[in-house]
């Protein structure tokens, strides 16, 4: 079955372009001499993480307890855990998880530190402890300096952790080569002042995790730094596209819909709205629109509500018709993902699978 | 277990506040003299449709065939799909469930007919049609006038089709009182201009499905309207209360939160990002912020990322602290709900039950 053939709105993966994303991550990492560990956030498959792993990734990243058990049922062994998930009933998972598993979590307080402590301690597991700390994003994370020694002290001394080395979020690293160049060097002086209140200390630091796709190919320029997590190099997205960070044929991911309506003048009705694409808008570029519609660029998507997604076709030279099938370049890729229980696979335009997302909607 | 010891994030609702909204609707619609067939994509839940035909619903909306699906195989048998659905594949589901369900569909196009027609023939069952047109909203429908008539006529000629009335959407009904009551009769004009091409022809139309939440109390206005489809009424959200349709104390549904970070000065991060909240912006009232919390009205969530809420907390009297619960109403709660695949239900504070969002992730 040709794509155009599916039923409709369907996600779709072109394999051949995300195993080139996939190459060509694992070659940058492998050059500039940093672990990856990517995020699979992105992809949320069984099926793609083994891709990862067989291309040399040393581990997974989540961000949620439920994800590293759907990824640990599937085998993998070593996940980071890159959110300071808090409760009870969550550490007490993630602590059974660690009984037979490589666990790391990252955390920047001394509450999460006590509570995942008392459930490790509990489950007689070992969990690997991270400290964030801020890379400028101002999320999560410490600030650089002494109180990232103070808060890796406590963990170092707490019964069923083990302090393992530091995280941050190089989420600012955007723009243009020079631009993203630039706030990469800005990371790496914050990234210098995390590691010097360590020398300081002669406390050492084992690992030391960063990245984002959109700073994946500076990582050689962050002096310290032990592997990267990046994400949505896999998929990539209209959003990576306008950070400078891929282009369109990199895009592997796209949303097959059908036209079902044209009877407003100068608007066509995709049967795919913020249920399909999510509302997210575009963080770079020109900050419009919900989608890149493929066969026709000149056309944006203006507005969406939960199954409509509303065409402006009146600067388009395409002429839209009711059952037409167009595909759409979401602007955010991971999030449109976990939209959808499922995803085709496609070899030059002809689907040969299908693979579950696996981790999809586990919030917890 | 109180509603701020569960596992975070979690989507919660309010039966007795549910209640109220269900029963004060229904007694609305007795008042005015118009039935109610609510739409389902607000709840995507069979408990909550139930309690909908108990209380006189004469059937269900949804939008999609998966949608009827759900409902039907939990023993719904009046289902009408407000959304010209095209495609092979699901209108022969959707002619399938038409052998022994009555379904109706709205479309506005005469290719949607013509396929729908050979499907259902195909099938041997007989699918109600409405044929939708614009009462302003300038998403989907026909212009109100000879070309609705022209496409009823299509429809009552095709063979396993039943012309059967007309459907608009009201989502342009918006605001103060007064606001909504001049949209309304805005939209009393239009649906009249749609009924007088009828009456100028002859031709009966069994049912006018008009609505929304912000103007089903205005259906009295609108001459000729048989029935109305509001959604989100049973659940409320900010975006109601900022239409004017709503108390901040009818909002039933809160995501309860934690609080996972305070490590940036100025900032609390809550464990519940665009992949709990979605990142639906509002459409009335300030237009800021991804929620209101509870606990602390005056810290808006100025961001999301997937798992990060991110709320300023520089002009808040609250102290946030890592591990602390909160509870969040959010600006769209229908896109929210279709993040869970369940809810637990609350009496007074504490968890009585859990319902599976049976209808989510329906997408076709």
């Amino acid at each position: 079955m040709l794509a155009n053939e599916l039923s409709t709105p369907v996600l779709t993966v072109d394999l051949d372009v995300l195993e080139r994303n996939l190459e060509r991550v694992a070659e940058t990492c492998r050059k500039q001499g940093v672990s990856l560990r990517p995020h699979t956030k992105t992809h949320k498959t069984v099926e793609v993480a083994r891709r990862q792993l067989a291309l040399g990734a040393v581990g997974l990243t989540v961000a949620k307890v439920g994800e590293a058990e759907v990824f640990a049922a599937a085998g993998f062994d070593d996940i980071l855990v890159a959110y300071p998930i808090m409760g009870q009933e969550k550490h007490r998972r993630l602590a059974t998880l660690a009984r037979a598993r490589r666990i790391l979590i990252a955390i920047d307080s001394e509450a999460a530190a006590h509570e995942l402590s008392r459930a490790a301690s509990a489950q007689g597991g070992t969990l690997g402890v991270l400290v964030e700390f801020d890379a400028g994003g101002k999320r999560c994370g410490l600030e650089p300096g002494p109180q990232v020694v103070a808060l890796a002290k406590t963990i170092a001394k707490l019964p069923g952790l083990k302090f393992r080395g530091l995280m941050s979020y190089f989420g600012n690293v955007w723009g243009t080569p020079e631009e993203r160049r630039a706030e990469a060097e800005q990371v790496a002086q914050r990234v210098d002042r995390a590691l010097a209140a360590f020398r300081a200390e002669s406390m050492p630091v084992e690992i030391v995790s960063g990245g984002s796709t959109p700073s994946l190919e500076f990582a050689h320029l962050i002096s310290g730094l032990t592997e990267i997590r990046p994400g949505t190099y896999v998929y990539n997205d209209l959003n990576t596209y306008h950070q400078g960070a891929c282009r369109l044929e990199d895009c592997a991911v796209r949303v097959v819909a059908t036209v079902v309506s044209t009877a407003v003048p100068g608007r066509a009705i995709l049967d795919s709205g913020s249920k399909t694409l999510t509302s997210d808008v575009m963080s770079a570029g020109p900050k419009t629109g919900y989608g890149y519609i493929v066969e026709a660029p000149d056309a944006p998507i203006v507005k969406l509500n939960e199954e409509h997604g509303l065409v402006d076709t009146t600067s388009s030279k395409h002429r839209f018709h009711v059952g037409e099938v167009v595909t759409i370049i979401p602007n955010h890729v991971c999030v449109a993902v976990n939209m959808h229980d499922e995803i085709v696979t496609l070899r030059k335009g002809e689907a040969v699978g299908c693979w579950k997302i696996a981790a999809r909607g586990k919030i917890r």
